[in-house]
């Protein structure tokens, strides 16, 4: 999969804390990704040239952000490929901002979008990687395994809990 | 006034409904104004070139946008001149998502954001007004003899449910 | 395109007026698709069958339920092929149940979420149609040219607007 | 009351801390309970199976889970036997989702929701002895004294406060 | 199961729209029912007496009520049996007040709650079904029957569906 | 004003750190008070004879709980004198839930309801004196004194700000 | 109660609808009332004078506004009598700001809140009755008998409901 | 710009933490502010005078409060200059209360509002600097440089980014 890569672009460099769980799980499944602090507000320009040209350098972008967050959807307006959108948890609305700046796009230009916070960075990178699976066999037998391996881990836990709540 | 305009933008020809509510106002206090259909996410590059020349044509921007509304922090981004956004109601949440992707913005991009629907509208109109009126005294007190009237309004409604009242 | 196919699913009849809209775009795109009506919650054994063998039928599957919507997820867990979800719009809290039991969705198991109704409905067929894109290079460039067409139709509805208004 | 069983799950270990509430009443009323990690999302075949074998093991089901909470839903759907769900609560949306998710349930398959968190975890419990109690007098009794208990506690409660306002 | 009743209780008149839904899914299963217009508010004395002597009279009580929906709470603090509360749709907030006011009751006096409106007065009925087949096998067997028959009318829909959708 | 009397109830000791702030309110204006910790849902019994006799007793009545808060909407169910909610704040909600259920109630049976947590503890305590003041002469210029004394604080304020900004 | 006056204002005339239910509630316990359109906005000079002069003819004043609701927190701060608020249902958020505008009011200055829409503008008009009664017992009088006659239409309703269910 | 002012006014002085980043970007942009605190409800009478005379000493007013925020409101109702409003968060509800009541607003009176806590400041002040700008062009040079130094921190940011990944 080294020609398969996905861009990962976070909107605040406070937005790396959520999205290292992303990197890893990329890491984890030997996908190979960047990772670009770029602001839909701050940095229009840079966006802007970072989403027309990410079709030659990716084949799927996640974008996170918080607040009125528009980077998912400013770079989908501007690339054809599938872009994946994290809504970053805020202290005042807890994220419910975030969320629905990502997820109510208008017909047309779509931001798969998944959960708020450290799940949601989780989900989007398996989300790239059932793309990307999507005609690479070889790493969705990996991630057969892997939803294996949560299950077995539900298991394990399952069973420390039996022996927490015995000892009670 | 005559060389100084507002652009007004609309993410959908459906918000005209809305805006025109904007556009009565500006004409009632004979400034000039244009409206344009542009959309953050379907017509993104003239959405670019629009914002990066709104500053040689206009004093103010005010776009409206419904659901992920990203239009005017979009042109906010990309424009030094001061940018009102305009949450439209949405059937499935109110505009409670209009309004918090407009208003959200992150520090360092401010979009000067007015209520859901048309009243939004009408204050983003005069919001343009004070706006240009910190220079043109004129127009200033065109404002001050508009909040007059309203406050005259106020009290001959105020008679009308008397009179309604008493009848009852 | 014949072999890679869509499946929509639906948790009650009457969300097919919703996702009619899904199942136009993809006849657009004709990439072929099909739609059956299954309930995480009347029919779970049919869900289950279903989503055991979506891997060998469909290349992503999109999956609309209102309410406490668990359709997409139930099929998430059960499946590793991409799975779309479209929040239905309620009549008590507008679709807000629908989007946050669609979205919120655990570590492990992503579901693509989209907007709450049609506009979320359009862009789950359009998400589907770019992960397909991803392998299929014409599929990608009838993706652009839609893109293009998106963009046309704002300039053309820019224009009748500029008509209605000078009219006024 | 030897043969009547709670069947308590759990979708992740850490709901732990908020249903040990729950088993604690359940001890208080010596009502046996298994406690069990399965996850909707992660063990979909383990929730399967318990489900499907509820119905010989268990007069009633709780379930707790958080975000998309979907685990008592799944259950209630392949289960004759009443199903409680208790919704987590969550640090973004503070559990309004686990709420919606786990509530808003489809005509056809009830889940009988408690409150957010640890109230809620206690008041499961209650429920489940409430209903065990429609047929076994003698719990009925129990739970009748329950209630009397908590009466008491409130008058000593009560008179604790007049000491403390009366000190200031 | 004539000596095994439910006690159905609306804070208004007006409610009887939406707990008819419960009332005919009680006469499906040949379970008796009482259904009173009580109030918590207006008519507090009639419902404490309703509650002290619910016991004698019912196996479960079902409460709808909407806004501040003090109905199901008020009751469940005054019997040990059952009490199940259906969130009545309002207006401004669309049921969101009801929900809250019924669910979220404090640790010791649980609220058995269902969804908003219709769906929420059908599954009380059901959960009541259910409650008493907890010690009526053959109830419990024509429940059993009854979710069959959901599952039927899934596939009958989807039929239908695909009957529609073929000739479109 | 020894013979005007508020009777002042909690739900929950807890409670009481918030209701404190009454309390000092009322004997800052020398208005004698009581506070019990009562339970809508734990001690009805207690609160039914409470608000029964409340008339004999007290002139107005402040009812403070969280969650599906009941109290202050049973206690006005049961006599005619003012009943006064605060909704206390909760970890989950933030006290929307308490909030709605205190003050969403149906036509015919008003609860004056303040705002969340300490601010609304503060104004149900200085609302009773007002309502006491509309016969109290002697009261309403102590509560004309109090509204002086909060203008001159914030002018205090008002100059330690300056103070504070003048040595940045 | 001739010299006992309720004033109440509304901050639009379309407000008048709303607020009909309370003078039609003052009428039916012949206590004097005017009412008048003044708007916190658009004529603040009008209600600043209202406010300043309102403890000279009115024993309670009544403000019912929506959206961003300040008349009744604007009149609170500048009269010591007490003031009732009514929220306003609106058409994109429900009213759930105009409650919270009315509501949350600073530690100091309070609002007697009551729910939104019709329920709120009856219950307002109820409160002012209650605060009057507590220096008249015969408006106290009149008052529990309201209270016997809504406790009397339930069971009205109830019998009514018994008739049209017995006849199904 | 000597003779261009900004009037900032706090509804509290627990406020002040967060209306220092407003104080901070003006006087980076060398424009001159007062700050004072002046309560809508606590000290109206100041609040009048201060709205009332701010033409004469302020281009613009930027006023902040949480809960039933007014302040703003209050101020723009009295005043053609152009008033910004920042919601203050708040420990309940996160600022819902601060931002609603700030930005609903009735057609007639605008309130140029900015979001939730410091980002809200900063932008305040931001878009005090933007209006000015529409008539100083120097300051406008100023602020497109701003915005120029806003885009170099997030490449910085982005280098530091690369190389704690690559570090890990």
């Amino acid at each position: 999969m080294a020609n398969k890569k996905i861009g990962i672009v976070i909107g605040s460099d406070s937005d790396l804390i959520t999205m290292k769980e992303a990197v890893q799980i990329l890491r984890e499944f030997e996908v190979d990704c960047d990772v670009h602090v770029i602001s839909a507000h701050r940095s229009p320009e840079i966006v802007h040239t970072f989403a027309v040209e990410a079709e030659k350098k990716y084949e799927v972008v996640i974008a996170a952000a918080g607040g009125a967050a528009h980077l998912a959807g400013v770079i989908a307006s501007l690339t054809p490929i599938p872009v994946i959108g994290v809504p970053i948890q805020t202290s005042g609305l807890g994220g419910l901002d975030s969320l629905l700046s990502t997820v109510q796009m208008p017909a047309g230009i779509p931001v798969a979008t998944l959960g708020i916070g450290k799940s949601g960075a989780v989900n989007a990178a398996l989300l790239a990687v059932q793309i990307i699976s999507t005609s690479e066999p070889k790493l969705r037998q990996k991630f057969v395994q892997y939803k294996k391996k949560l299950a077995d881990e539900v298991v394990k836990k399952d069973k420390a809990v039996q022996a927490e709540l015995g000892s009670l």
